[in-house]
């Protein structure tokens, strides 16, 4: 019932957050499903991932599931609920441009395989890679490349180029018909606004990072100065 | 003057999504040093960015810089402020754990290292990596990388191996004396709480894609639908 209420409402609106947390939600799942439970409270799945249990319930009334109270959610509906949300059962064809360091971890990496994402083929201007395959993966010039991107109808284009290639590449790749762009390089991208960009800029990350730690010395030399000696 | 106010508080409380957006600002901010340029507004910062105005006059506030009125920011103090804000000047530097095709793109990352990060060496346990380098950065195995985390005083570990393995190396890590883990592994860990966690989990990127472009094309199937034919 409440499996047939999320799945009709696709063009529900999440908040970000409700988005990037429901994978966490699906790996505590299938390890629940694993190990054969059948229902889970939201305190549980709050425990596990460090939330306010009622974080969990509205981001689970949010894709449509809503538990019993003092009994919990069906671990199975809820997964297959959730796995529906995020797309995970309707895999993801993807063309990747830029077979460097990170493109060609990005073209082998099972968790991403795992969460719906089938990288089909990568693009470079090498000529030294071009025709051979980076973990299984057909590398392709960029020619080529828009004619499979055409006839397969590819939408989605993961960007690992050098930031100097990366408005060129993306505007290549929308011209060929990608309306998606998964952003790897830290540039920002000026697209029509129909192409949904997604930036994964990982310096970002290591400024929270590094602000956090630099926050903590500080707090550690202060509580220092203060110690008796 | 500005800039000394930004960094005699280093205890200043920034927002999560103001940290994330400082490395963007240091990018624009190079961009226009090395194009000559003086002064800039924050229209024009905002522009580049996709951001409002306001968001930009209220990150830099935040980190104690407040620009004049119809003139603007002085844009080498600003990139000196938010440098320092960020840690790029103080080079962290870094162990790595997992040199798998992930780990091995991130010991290679020139981004990184412009960044101030300095990962001075990869754990691995495949007996056929230990020994060898991989983009110059030795691999040890945990007990020797152990010695090397104590006497360099290395704060900082990258997660990147298995899920199956994350907690158990993440544990051996702190042990070691590491506060900080930049976690790429799918895994929630449970630590100690004086360490810091950053979470970089690619899944959660590829769901906010996959939902947009689901929405979308939801949309688009919505308009046809109405369209006359």
């Amino acid at each position: 019932m409440t499996l047939i209420q999320a799945t009709d409402k696709p063009e529900a609106v999440f908040s970000l957050s409700t988005v990037r947390r429901l994978p966490c939600y699906v790996r505590i799942l299938k390890e629940l499903t694993e190990s054969g439970r059948e229902i889970v409270s939201s305190e549980t799945i709050a425990n596990r991932l460090n939330l306010l249990p009622i974080v969990v319930r509205k981001d689970l009334a949010s894709v449509g599931i809503v538990g019993k109270p003092r009994i919990g959610y069906n671990v199975v509906y809820l997964l297959d609920a959730i796995e529906q949300r995020i797309g995970i059962h309707n895999t993801s064809t993807a063309i990747l441009a830029g077979a460097g360091n990170l493109g060609s971890a990005l073209l082998g990496s099972v968790s991403l395989r795992e969460n719906g994402l089938d990288i089909v083929a990568a693009i470079d201007c090498n000529a030294g890679k071009i025709g051979t395959r980076i973990h299984g993966k057909p590398v392709y010039e960029l020619t080529e490349a828009t004619e499979l991107i055409k006839t397969v109808n590819i939408r989605l284009g993961i960007l690992c180029v050098p930031y100097q290639a990366a408005q060129q590449m993306a505007d290549s790749l929308v011209e060929a018909g990608i309306r998606g762009i998964w952003n790897f390089t830290t540039r920002e991208l000026s697209l029509p606004s129909h192409v949904i960009v997604q930036n994964e800029d990982l310096t970002a990350g290591l400024a929270l990072l590094s602000v956090a730690l630099m926050r903590e010395e500080h707090c550690l030399r202060n509580t220092e100065q203060v110690k008796p000696t």
